[in-house]
Formats: structure tokens, C-alpha cells, sequence
């Protein structure tokens, strides 16, 4: 069977948004760095004084991409007739004639802001862009190195089938092995949902394990005994996710008394068909042991690449291009999350494309 | 050069039809086994029992390909969120919420029966399957395994060009090496077309060898000398042909007195631009023999491989994308049997596709 | 990323021209030759004479590629069914029936014509073809042996960007390695562009280099002093580009008193997106050094192929489809050659688009 590649469709992506277009660690002060995200080639530059500019990754002139060029300290050179641009994307030499750069010779420059570990881009206007809406992260930040880690993956699908996968943590009953495996207690229940704001949905599991999770047992008073457990996930626009799973015995107090999970994870969609995936993760125990930090980490992301990508790219692949209302999902009670989600995207996308009253 | 697609096309394929799927040994009792017809993803599973049945390998909830489930007895249960389907494709269990199953959830499932070595789809509506029209290939399983093989491969192009393939042997005295060739005789006759009812064409080769067909001479009571030799082919709708080649001496009964291979061939297209070939062979002597069996089996399977299906994939390739009467193929006299079968076959489809009279 | 693959767009290309379709080294009396022009399969032989024939590379009866089939002598005989056909694509023997050639059984055959190590092809009516068009590079037949060298490369990227790279060699201050680059002299003036005649663009760059560029130094009395340079390149409608780089001390004449190199380029489309680049080259030194040539022509390939090829295709692939004037690139003084050409060009294609008046 050939790929699957899904049509080019602009209308598809919510571009007033923030979107990780790369982790803090991936660019680094000497190279140049390319990732194309809804189908824009884009540089990224870290300056000597560690900020870090997005550039159009093609020059204006005979469209080399940028990232192919030279370093100038802070500057772009182009491979390829050394036109010269500057962090914000004009263009400061040419080398050419007379030397005077034309009017046009510019690439757009997207507004960043590199926060928690990742590299946020905002798809919009620039100017627009609004330092108020970048998630908040800040735990990662605050907790000791040997307690955070960050992961990069790509994927073979739309990005929407990743953020209701983590919307609907139900198929970690099912599709996941013993280490974080739930044991079907989230299937069973009617998970509580909610929209703590306009842009955000929330989704929350408790129930009572017995014993915890493999990954959290060894962390509590009474690793084979019952445990109070809890899971939550909430979406902020346009894909990124906030999860917290916690066990807990004896207490009220999951994140004083218990051991939690933090994770952050968000997709930034490349094309409509491939998928940049960034997690961040974090916990409230062993916080000084980078060993077992290191473990875990590769743990997650084995039990991501191994186990939800495979699945995933599948699924997207049986869709055969064709759109998700399109082929009539059959709606479980675990899609409440992820259904509330497509609502207010779709909202917000709708709300983004009207034509501006008064406008042309 | 880039590989060519036709484009999606479903009015290409005629539905209303029974088309092999699989090899029967390609199915077992603990697997699931997973292959797409005319596009369209389907499982297959065999029961305890030894039943056969083919779901729609799509989930109706997410959509995730049945085939990578988990069987649970003669059940399926999807990997991602553990809906489970029965063999005629109903859920049978949701362990989400209230576990109730919503009514819309179901995949379709289609007609099947297993016969001489094949499991048989039926790709219209399964209450209209006939049974009466699954091909008898009976002889592949009255004689002794020792004189019966069945072979699966899969080609990249359409599956018309297999069946121009076999219905013109006349290919034989030219593409073919010294084992099967027939060295200009089939070529330089007209042979004698035929069609014994709506859905069959039937075409004849007879001549004169001198000496008989390498892989039949030493079958007969004098390899070196003249033979009478025949070959027919009858072709059924959709795409199937029954093979006979046959080399005798001395006698008017092929049958009895000669050496004949007896060989089913039929295609069942994947996409519109891949095809599905399966085939089965025997013959009316040595039929004890296994290790003659293997090698003529090995044999005849590397004709094709080797000798057809690298000019039938560039014949397609060559065509790219475009239709056979749009190239204005130049007709010769041994094309009469094929060229039958796309009237016969063009005729049949119009018919199915045509709108029920008094309907909308 | 995919891949990006041009929509076949049979408009974009001058038909009624002479294209190089193959080096006379890769064409031989014993086998046949295949190669794409303008996604028209053809094939390619030799006859025992030396003469070369040109056809249409897909059989008429059921579309094989002819290349495939067997030489019988200066014939090809197809592969599948065995139609024969001449050095001029007609069918001189059908074995099937009564062995009657049917009317229309003939392969289309292209004009070519072989001069000066190199295999060209007229795109349009062969009765059109004028041998008073093919380029004249009598120069590289008249040198000897070891000062002469032809070499073919293929490319992921639409021809025009090759003719762009060509004729505008201020990339070579930048792009290139120390062997061949010119350190910002041809960047830093205004090129001297001219029309020669109506399907030719020429332009030229002089200057003072200290010392001259490193591959040519060595050939001059002084090699560490100033040297006079000049690069010029004459572009010959649709594809043909002539190269001269001289550099000369205490001397106006290059030709006799410097070290001169002799270049001639040329591309040809094999589709929208992928195109066939041919070049030979010689120079006035050394012209007995055969161990000098090979060196001088493996430094030349790999400075295209590791210094050119990579930048064109990303170029190409950066634009995703789209066209050049649709990109709106920005206009520097180097490109006025090149922008030139594209004039030329079009008008040509306008012209040999455009209706006949009086006809239909």
C-alpha cells in the first residue's frame, strides 16, 4: 500500500497560536537549525547572546534555504549568492553590483520565545503575537536537572490523532505495557470534563488501584497495597497538553504525601500529514537521582515510539486521507475529552478565518 | 523516474463478485491476518473451528486496523481502545462507562467462503453472495498434495494486464525461457475464441511439436519426438482462469494418454495500481512425487517473477497512468481472447453499475 | 518532508529544439538505451553502422518498453509478443496469424543527430528537425584525447534552475570550493549581458584577480601574481550553454598566451521535476596530460555534485511546486543573464504555442 499524504490545506491550521517548534537543547550557538512547520521551511538561529531568532528558511532571491548557508556571527549567509540576513530577516549585505540591497530582500521573521526547555513559535502576525498565551511550564524549570527531560519525536500523522490520544487516556488500559499500565480503571469510569476557560479543556480520572501503578507503587509507603490514583490531563490551544498522574495511600495530599507525574506534551503540525511531538516530563520523587530519571525517560519514550506511534501512523494511514467526521467515529464516553477539544478548536479556527468586519 | 499511481477509481472494479483473498495456508487459527481489496483494508480470521471470517480492518471507533488486535477466541479486540468485534463483525463488548455498545458500532463484514486451497471474498453486499459462482477449482484438492501447489505474489501494476497476461499465452513462445516455451507455434495460429456462457471466455491453442514442450517431454513415451500439444484457457468473471496444457503422443486422449499441467490462475486488485496474483497447479502425472512437485513449483513461480512480472510492471509503468483504449492499443489476432474478456467484462460492469430501475 | 514532485505540465517545454539525450560513450552497438525526455520514454540504439536510432520506448501492441527487448541486428524485437520494428520505428514483422503488420503498428521515431560526443534529439516533428540549430562544439572533437572530457548527471530539480546556476556564475565566489572560486570578483560588478542573435544570451565578467583562481595559476608564468580573468558564457535557446575562463598576464590574448578552459553545459528535461545534466570540457594546456584530464574532470564533477547539485535540489524542493514568478524572487545585478534567458525562452515557447493563423 502507497502513504498515505493528506492534501495541502492551509484552512486546516490554527496559525494566532503558540506552537514548540523546537527543544531549548536542539539549537544550539555555533549551527543553523531547520524544521518546516504547516508547511513553512523555518531557520532557526541562536545568537551568540543565546537569543534565538525564526527566520523563512528561503532566501527571496533564488529560495536556497537559509539553513544551508553560513553563520555571520549572528547572521545568515546564503550558500548560494551570499546574500546576508540579520536576526529579524533583512537582508544587511549584497555582494552584488552596486551592493544596494533591494527593497523586497527580506524573509519573514517569526515572533519566539524560548521558555521551560522548548523554542515557542507563534504562526501569526508577529506583531500579534501574545507573550501572555505561551503555557506555562515554569515547574520543569524550577525542578533540579536530574528531575526534568525532554524529548523530541516525529510522527507519520495528522497531529490531531495525537492530542486524542492523550485526551483519551483510557487507551493506556489497553495499548500500554506493565509499567504504566491501568488496568482498565479508566475505561470504566465516566471521566469528569470541563472548560476552565475558552481555550482550554479539562479531563480527570480517580479511582482506587490496587496495587498503584507499576511505575509509582515502588514510591509509596505499602508498594502492594491499594492506592488512591488519579489522572488528569488538561488542553490548552492549540495542542498542547498538561498531564498529572498521582498515587497516593493515607492521604488526601497526592502531591505532598503521594508520587506524581508531571508531564507537558504538544504536537506542532509539520504538514497535514506529519507531526512534530515535544514532551516534557517531571515528578515530586528522587528528585536528585539522574539515574533514575534517565530510566524513566526512555521508559516513556519507548512506551510512546513503541506503543502509540505504531497505532497511531496505522490509524492514520487506514483514514486513507479522508476526514475524521467524514468516516462517522463511533463515540465511547472515554472521547469526552478529546471530542470537547475538536469543539473548541473547531470554534476557534472558524473565529480565526471569518472575514474581519469592515474588511475587504 | 517516479513510480506510477493511478488514480482512485472505484467504478474500475466490479463488485458484485467473489475474489480469492488469500491462500488458505496464509491464515491460521492464531493470528489475524490483514490485506486490502480494491482499497479497502480487510481482516481475516480463522476460528477455531477452521471458519473463516473478513471484517472491515478498521475499527469504527478510532479506526485503528483490526489486524494489529488482540484475538480474544473467535473475537478481535482492538489494540487501541479494546472495543471487541465478533466474526460477523458486531461489537460484542465495550469496557468504556456503561459499557453499553453503541448502536452504529459494527464493521461491515464480507462474505466468505473457503474452497481448494482459497479463501474466497465476496465484495458486494454479502446477502447477495452466490454461492454458485465461486469457481470449482475441485481437482486441486482431489489429487494427492504431493501433485498440488498453491503459490500468492504481488505485482505493481493493474490487474487487467495479468489477465491480458494469461489469456494472450501467445507471450509464451517469445518471454519465456527453454522450459516452457513453446517456440513460435501458439503465435502463428488464430486461435479459437469462445463463449460457453455470459461470464466466460474461452480461447485454444493446438498444434504440432517437434519435440513437446521441454517441462511435458519427458513425460511422454518418446522425449524427442513430434507431439500433439494444446493449451486452453477459460477465463471466468471477474478474474479468474482455468489453465490446461497438454502434450501426447500417439493417442487422441490428453487426458489419460498425455502429460497435462492444470493450473488456476486469478487476480484480485489491491489498488488500481496493485494486484493481488494467486495461483494453483497440479497435472495428471507423477502425481506422487514431491520433490518433482517442489521444483515444478519453484519453476513456474520463478517464470513469473522473473519473466512476466518485471515487463508487465514496466508495461504499466509505461502506460502512466493513462487508460488502455486511450493508448490505442494495435491489435494482433492472438489478443482475440483477451480482448473478449474487456468486452465481456466492460458489458458486466456497465450492468452493476447502472441505476436500479425505479430507484432514486 | 515528501518529496515534491511537479504536476506534468507538457506547456513548460520548447519542443521544436535540440536536446542531448545521452553521451555517445553510453550508447553501444550491443545493447539498447533508455532514457526519459519531457516524460516521453525513448530508446536508444546503435546500429552496427554506428548510426543511432531514436524511438518511442513503448511498443504499440500492449505498451513494453521496447528497451527491454532483444537486438536483431540494427532491429529490436519486443520483448512480450515479439513485434519487430526498424531503425525507424516501423513494424517489419508480426509473428502472430497471418503475420499481416496491422496499419498503425509503428513506434514513433524521433530526429536525432550525433556530433561532437554527444547523442541530440529534436523534441518536435522530425520533418521539422534543422541540423543548421544543433549547437557546433567541433572544439571538443578537435582536441586531443587527453584534453577532452564528456560526463551525465541526473537531478531532483526542474532544468531552468540548472541554466539559472549557469548563467549566473557570480555562485561561484560563494558556492564553490578554492579549486574554481573566484573570492567576490564577479559578484562585485555588473556583468555584460548581450543578445547575439535571437535564440542566444551572452554574458561576461572581467576582472583582476591576485592571484587568478587556483585551478588555472599554475598554468601561468607567475602563479602568485595578478593575472588578467574573464568567464563569459553564451546560452543557446532551449538549453545549451557555451563556457569560456581565461586568466592571461602581460598579454591581451587569453586564447594563445593564457590558460584558457573550454566548457559546454547543457540540460534536458526528463519530467517537470527531475532533468538530465550533460557536460564535456578541454582548455588550451596541457592538452598531452592525460593523467591531468582525468583529474581536472573528477574535480569539476564533484565540484557540481557536492557544491551545485545539493543547493539546486533543496532550492527546488523549497519551492514546493510552485512556480518561479509566482515566488517573486527578488532581482540582483548577477541575475541579468539569466533573466535574460527566461525572456527568450518564453517568448519562444509563446511562439510555439501559439495557434498557426489559418489553421484550426
Amino acid at each position: 500500500m502507497t502513504e498515505v499524504i493528506a492534501k495541502e490545506n492551509p484552512n486546516y491550521f490554527l496559525r494566532n497560536a503558540w506552537y514548540v517548534v523546537a527543544l531549548s537543547s536542539e539549537v544550539d550557538t555555533q549551527a543553523l537549525f531547520s524544521r518546516t512547520v504547516m508547511n513553512e521551511p523555518i531557520v532557526l538561529l541562536r545568537g551568540a547572546s543565546g537569543q534565538i531568532s525564526a527566520l523563512q528558511d528561503r532566501c527571496p532571491h533564488r529560495f536556497a534555504p537559509l539553513s544551508l548557508g553560513k553563520r555571520k556571527g549572528d547572521n545568515i549567509e546564503c550558500i548560494y549568492h551570499a546574500l546576508e540576513f540579520n536576526a529579524v530577516g533583512e537582508c544587511i549585505h549584497n555582494p552584488h553590483g552596486n551592493q544596494r540591497v533591494p527593497g523586497a530582500c527580506a524573509v519573514k521573521r517569526y515572533a519566539t520565545v524560548e521558555q521551560d526547555g522548548f523554542i515557542w513559535l507563534w504562526m501569526g502576525e508577529p506583531e500579534q503575537a501574545q507573550l501572555a498565551l505561551v503555557p506555562n511550564n515554569s515547574l520543569y524549570t524550577e525542578q533540579p536537572e536530574t528531575a526534568v527531560g525532554h524529548v523530541y519525536m516525529y510522527n507519520r500523522c495528522s497531529y490531531d490523532l495525537i492530542i486524542d490520544n492523550v485526551m483519551d487516556l483510557s487507551h493506556v488500559d489497553h495499548l500500554h505495557g506493565p509499567l504504566i499500565n491501568t488496568a482498565g480503571k479508566l475505561s470504566e469510569q465516566i471521566p469528569k470534563v470541563s472548560e476552565p476557560d475558552d481555550n482550554r479543556v479539562h479531563i480527570r480520572w480517580d479511582w482506587i488501584a490496587d496495587p498503584a501503578m507499576l511505575l509509582l507503587r515502588e514510591h509509596l509507603p505499602r508498594p502492594e497495597d491499594k492506592a488512591d490514583q488519579f489522572v488528569e490531563v488538561t488542553w490548552q490551544a492549540p495542542s498542547h497538553m498538561h498531564l498529572c498522574v498521582g498515587a497516593v495511600q493515607d492521604s488526601p495530599h497526592f502531591h505532598r504525601d503521594g508520587a506524581v507525574l508531571y508531564d507537558f506534551h504538544t504536537v506542532t503540525p509539520e504538514t497535514e500529514s506529519t507531526t512534530h511531538y515535544f514532551f516534557a516530563s517531571s515528578r515530586n520523587y528522587l528528585l536528585g537521582d539522574g539515574d533514575y530519571n534517565r530510566a524513566k525517560m526512555a521508559g516513556m519514550t519507548e512506551a510512546f515510539t513503541q506503543e502509540d506511534k505504531p497505532v497511531i501512523e496505522a490509524q492514520f494511514k487506514n483514514m486513507q486521507g479522508r476526514g475524521f467526521w467524514e468516516l462517522k467515529p463511533v463515540v465511547l464516553s472515554s472521547d469526552a475529552g478529546g471530542l470537547r477539544v475538536r469543539r473548541v478548536f473547531e470554534r476557534m479556527l472558524k473565529a480565526e478565518q471569518a472575514p474581519v468586519e469592515g474588511g475587504v
